[in-house]
């Protein structure tokens, strides 16, 4: 039973898009992640997907649908079965609540990103 | 599918320890809460408590261990089970997650803020 630091935790993130496990709570996981540039169209058919911006700007691109676009401490929950696609022109800082880590090959990972 | 502005949303509570549930993902339940003063001891047997601060400072008490004094950014995730009880010297505003509204009687709230 530790606190965690959400800033130190960020700062500990040297690779885009790589998710940080920093807690786990009646099964759900919350994760930190860095990113910018574009996440692939994808959709996550056994879960939610909790975005919360802590730095930056990220576009939520939806099919069909208008993009949802986060500033800093605006949060927004992709529901399960839902295409989205994120996007992020600048550096942003994300927490990511999920039931698993989502950010593989098969969760939408970009291959540039590799 | 509406995105969520934090800022907005705590600005909207006017009743401290009022928890004001802003999301809901994977059967877990997002909460905004604002408080000042202690919440009595208490302890949730069906699920985890995560607190993260936005604004102030929370001590968090726990049982026969040393007090969890969380700053703004900083996380904590009360385990199921565990006795604890929140503190807030000035005010504090808080994102708490769990499985259910824990801002009742039973849930630690105490009698005189109703």
């Amino acid at each position: 039973m530790k606190k965690v630091n959400l800033r130190n935790e960020f700062d500990s993130i040297k690779k885009y898009w790589t998710q940080k496990i920093i807690g786990e709570a009646n099964g759900s996981i919350l994760k930190l992640a860095k990113g910018i540039g574009e996440i692939n169209w994808h959709k996550h058919d056994d879960q939610d997907e909790v975005f919360i911006v802590y730095k930056g700007k990220l576009t939520i691109r939806l099919r069909d649908k208008e993009d949802i676009t986060l500033q800093e401490g605006e949060m927004f929950i992709v529901p399960k079965g839902v295409e989205h696609a994120p996007k992020a022109e600048h550096d942003v800082e994300l927490l990511v609540m999920g039931i698993n880590v989502t950010s593989n090959k098969e969760g939408g990972k970009p291959e540039w990103s590799y």
